[in-house]
């Protein structure tokens, strides 16, 4: 039997106005005088105040990530270039935003420390050397890539990780505080990440009683959040960043499964951003997760959101086969969610089917 | 304000059998032929099965810990003494155990790289260097020793820890199936620390929501096994092992307050065991915590406990003067439990009267 040993972030900050905290933190990991690099969610570009509390020293430097598309290993191959052409080394890199630039974050770190291109690493334990210095900053929560040991990239040939034991961030700050600027319909794709991610972990096959404790305790606060407050508030804001962090420890130590399968296909021949394409796809999950989506239909009602509709209705056949095989690729999603015998059930006219009704 | 950065344990690993994986992972962990030692509960001595198990390699060593009394630091420095007499240096210790063998544990690893006593290091980051290799591996849960950051000592002039950013382990491996040899009775007491740490935490002036979600989920689980189960199996040794690490993980953002403010002071005068001290005290904390205590009181009905009585009737007013003055030393405990005004209704009339109950 295989039991994973998982990789936890360093050190972890967490409270409503932490932030102000990050220049103590990194005064001690500051090396020769090398520059830290703030990557920054573009979305803050025009927001002065905040971009003056990031605490810059020396030769730092903010660089805004475009995150219109899913990080790609060409985007982190050009930064990673850009930062060596403009300063050799460097002595950490801050992410702050959501999934996208906390992944971005932790690629480049590691690609500043091992050779040749982030393709080359996208797998499961190819890094070969720790990378530089790394901090993770959520400003939207729900990913749970604040915790993960991966960077989900796109690359040439497929979309996946850099999984390892050098991928997860020395230190996380969570600052509820960040979060009040996310616009609402942004925030519950996120959070429903969180939601469906919980639902993938307690209903597989490798779920574990280590799994299971954070999955039902994030899973009671999105419920929470999502469905049973009048509101949003501060408190909302807190449980949901919690949460996130819950729900990325639960499957850190199991798995995703059938939504996630089947969105890496959309996202993949699409673009289609990762909540987003999460959610066209849970929603005609209930074959596979009748309760979760049962209430997620419920969240979806309450916070009055519109699901895109007709996305695949002009695909050609090929790009059809496109979608269906890197879904099939996804073997450990696939298998944490059917069992060793996923193949039996799950095939080329399933997917097919099912890719058909997006 | 000041926001605490916790750091975490290194990895985790998580199942029923897990401990055969100790031997991979110490595999990546042995520097220069030196040996790995592994601190084992006294406990064991007789459990040739168990013993049999224990991946020895080379010159690695089995030392047996003698918990009769609460972790001293001269028993500390008497294990460094005798390691560095034998071996020079050791790749790393394995501590398995409770609480008193997991806090040994990491007191004699970084004693090995530290010089001095153990009790120069008694407080809030004065540990000046990195210890050699630790992994936690508990036998019974309840403590949280597993994920904090400090190991509790009893020292010449105070029962303090060795609280620093190197004291966590370096790894830990959590196994639900060593829990089956933990007698009822120690099973139960222990069980309550994690249950004491929980109440504590969740009615500490000091909660913020990361420990809110850990203390709810802990006391939830504590709850189900020793309140809601008809009787004792797999499933309840499995919740009690995470619960014990979440309510550690709980605390370790917070603080704990009255019980173990309180319980310090009887354990220093008359040695008495950190968990059942835990229960004499809190049994008499109606007045702080009053849901609590009812739910502790179902506990103990059901689980059919006598807590120990009698215990300080026939002290002299110089050793009450000792507890008391041991327990008024625990500042932050009893900030977190009253509030930043303690002093207006914690003073030595209350904690005599309270001692007195025991």
């Amino acid at each position: 039997m295989n039991f994973r040993n998982f990789k936890l972030p360093g050190f972890v900050t967490y409270g409503k106005g932490s932030f102000q905290k990050v220049d103590e933190i990194l005064s001690h990991k500051r090396v020769n005088n090398l520059p830290v690099i703030f990557f920054v969610d573009d979305f803050f570009k025009n927001n002065a105040n905040f971009l003056g509390t990031i605490p810059l020293r020396g030769n730092d430097q903010v660089i805004f990530i475009d995150v219109t598309h899913e990080p790609k290993t060409t985007y982190v191959d050009e930064l990673k270039d850009s930062l060596t052409a403009q300063f050799g080394e460097v002595s950490g890199i801050v992410g702050i935003g959501g999934g996208s630039v906390l992944d971005i974050t932790k690629a480049v770190s590691l690609m500043m420390k091992n050779p040749g291109s982030s393709a080359d690493y996208q797998g499961w334990d190819l890094v070969k050397y720790a990378g530089v210095y790394k901090m993770g900053i959520p400003s939207i929560s729900g990913t749970g890539a604040e915790v993960s040991r991966t960077c989900v990239l796109t690359g040439p040939t497929r979309k996946l990780g850099m999984n390892s034991d050098f991928t997860p961030f020395d230190q996380i700050l969570l600052d509820p505080l960040l979060l009040k600027t996310v616009p609402e319909q942004q925030r519950f794709y996120t959070g429903m990440d969180c939601y469906i991610h919980c639902i993938e972990s307690l209903n597989g096959t490798y779920l574990n009683a280590f799994s299971r404790m954070y999955g039902e305790k994030a899973l009671d606060l999105c419920e929470e959040i999502f469905l049973h407050k009048d509101e949003w508030d501060d408190d909302s804001d807190e449980k949901l960043m919690m949460a996130s962090y819950a729900g990325g420890m639960s499957i850190a130590y199991s798995q995703v499964g059938v939504a996630h399968a089947v969105s890496y296909g959309l996202s993949y021949l699409l673009g289609t951003k990762h909540g987003i394409g999460n959610c066209i796809v849970f929603d005609k999950l209930a074959h596979y997760y009748p309760d979760g989506v049962l209430k997620f239909k419920e969240m979806i009602s309450k916070n009055k959101i519109e699901i895109p509709k007709n996305l695949t209705q002009s695909l050609t056949e090929d790009q059809f086969n496109k979608m269906i095989s890197i879904s099939l690729g996804m073997e450990p999603l696939w298998e944490n969610a059917i069992g060793k015998n996923w193949k039996s059930t799950i095939d080329h006219k399933t997917l097919r089917e099912l890719y058909g009704q997006f």
